[in-house]
């Protein structure tokens, strides 16, 4: 894992890609309609999108069945707004992650979702076109003021890289936990504090006035980063590598190397940075739990720890695959990993059913 | 081959990929680039170029090192017309190709063209901005009135699909050929006028005014469709296929199904299509021919009949490949098919040094 480098979800759509793991991402996702439609609406009653043509991007909108969500919802949203209207705009929606996204697989799923017709010439004939976008939202993506809204879930978590300086200093940590050091845990906040702020400049500076923003970003409940609530996932993870360092199975010198590069903020820290850079204000701001083992599709069923424990495993391993391959090489087996990872969170699961914590954010960009 | 779907050219980065046999469309390419500067170069003088953000987009960009060739050449033109100029207007650059395009490589090369410096950041702070567009150019891809310079090179000999009713009418051909029937002729002119039509019905509701439009497309230089000029290498490659159903390699009847779905237009025929479709007037035309077994690495050297062969059999097989496995399956065996095949054009070469015949059209579209 190279300090300039974050990688991409899992690929296509074999057992293990992020495609096929996502339904805990789809939850927190359809959580947030209602609130996106009332941001649209809001913005077509004030007049902001009286343009001819609108720029929408769903930035780290990775490959599978959820990258597709923003779009079609949005449309449809758009069709309702415009029954009473005069005015026909049209629209281009921006699919952003970075060069290495899988975008073959998502230009296909753009192509044949609905019912497998040519949707992308319906789409074109209802006036949306949907487009490809190759980057780091850490960096511009647009020409200057002609972006009219942003939208991004479950995205915002990663930093552009792990943090400077953490050496070998977070020992068996992979992320901040109890045991991790100071600078370990300031190094981390910095590299957010950075990260976000310059996410929030370059988004500025695209914004038309009038513009809106919803992100919807996995955080933590407490203040302390330490707090078992925030970390325990990949916690847990730690332990399970260590478990395999301890077998003789990995490196030792290989996982005290190993930082993931997320950052999970309390909202004081949000505001703060949102505040402090001051390109946006904040106009609401909406919490809601999700359930580890969140999945539409066996939510009605009664607990079962081994598969809340490979539904857990199945989503963690969609994103980190890539990273601990990267890292580790060879002796990295991930079957075992995550094997092993399946049962532990299956039994913590048992005992507690942990939740994570999103706070969506709407802004209003009027400057 | 269904009747609605083309196919794109071979993906990836292997000995038979298109990216790496395209040297003869590279030879092509480089010599529109004086007339595209000056069409630039007009633009600019006219004051076409001075509105704040410019959308510009190359139709059919493939996946290969020609695909970057026009945001590179324009980036740089335009770059020299900014030196003398107080306006900082800004790019987006579109490519174009079918949805099943190698969109992951194309966005690769992109990120990586500059000396493997991260060039996406660079580009985005020049204020150009790259984006992938998947979909036909026989459909809309942008929002009306919003492009301001469409560029396509060696793409639109290609139909939107097998002209309809051609059945096994074609016989041993797979193109136009001098034992065509007449209603094999007529078929696929008919279908190629309303392509280019289409064509060019879409981008004239996606055309601001002023903008432009410059387009090299492969021709023939005679009235005469089954002119040997014309469609001598898909008719070496009929030849090739026969010999190959002679022998029992392939069915009868999976030749006799098979047409390709391109067209190579007389000049007067592009003429009266543009016509009689409307949206553009032609500003200039220009016309030169491209050697067969051109390729800038070996142009120096003295003539060999294998190199010759190999490099025409090479470019061939990238785009024909996708079209012959989906058509004749299972038997198809490329590596004998482009081998015979190499063979028979290296000794054609050998007794003619034969040429394609390029077309560049130059639009003003001002209405």
């Amino acid at each position: 894992m190279g300090l300039n480098k974050t990688l991409p979800t899992n690929p296509g759509d074999g057992k293990t890609s992020y495609a096929n793991n996502s339904s805990f991402q789809n939850v927190v996702i359809s959580k947030t309609w209602d609130l996106v439609d009332e941001t649209l609406r809001n913005m077509w009653e004030k007049g902001g999108l009286s343009d001819y043509c609108y720029n929408m991007v769903d930035l780290g909108c990775a490959s599978g069945p959820n990258s597709l969500s923003f779009v079609t919802h949005v449309i449809h949203a758009i069709q309702d707004l415009r029954k009473n209207s005069n005015d026909s705009p049209e629209f281009r929606f921006f699919m952003n992650d970075l060069p290495e996204n899988d975008f073959n697989s998502l230009f296909k799923l753009v192509e044949n979702f609905n019912d497998g017709k040519e949707v992308v010439c319906q789409l074109s004939r209802s006036g949306c076109f949907v487009y490809g976008l190759p980057g780091s939202f850490y960096s511009r993506l647009f020409p200057r003021k002609t972006l009219h809204f942003a939208y991004s879930s479950n995205s915002l978590h990663w930093l552009s890289q792990v943090p400077r300086g953490l050496e070998s200093k977070n020992k068996e940590n992979i992320y901040i936990s109890i045991t991790s050091p100071p600078e370990v845990i300031d190094a981390y906040a910095e590299q957010y504090k950075r990260d976000l702020s310059t996410f929030l400049r370059m988004r500025g500076e695209e914004m038309v006035p009038g513009g809106r923003m919803v992100l919807t970003i996995i955080g933590r409940r407490f203040e302390d980063p330490t707090s078992k609530e925030v970390s325990r996932q990949l916690t847990m993870l730690a332990h399970t590598l260590l478990e395999m360092v301890v077998q003789g199975l990995l490196e030792k010198d290989d996982l005290y190397s190993f930082n993931v590069p997320v950052y999970m903020p309390c909202q004081e820290e949000v505001d703060y940075i949102i505040n402090d850079e001051g390109s946006f204000k904040i106009d609401k701001i909406v919490t809601f739990p999700v359930r580890w083992d969140a999945n539409k599709l066996v939510d009605e069923l009664p607990f079962d720890k081994n598969r809340s424990g490979k539904l857990v495993a199945n989503c963690i391993r969609a994103f980190m695959e890539p990273l601990l391959v990267s890292h580790f090489g060879k002796l990295m087996n991930c079957d075992d990993l995550f094997r092993r990872y399946a049962e532990r969170v299956g039994e913590h699961l048992s005992k507690e059913r942990s939740e994570a914590s999103y706070v969506v954010h709407f802004f209003d960009y009027e400057i």
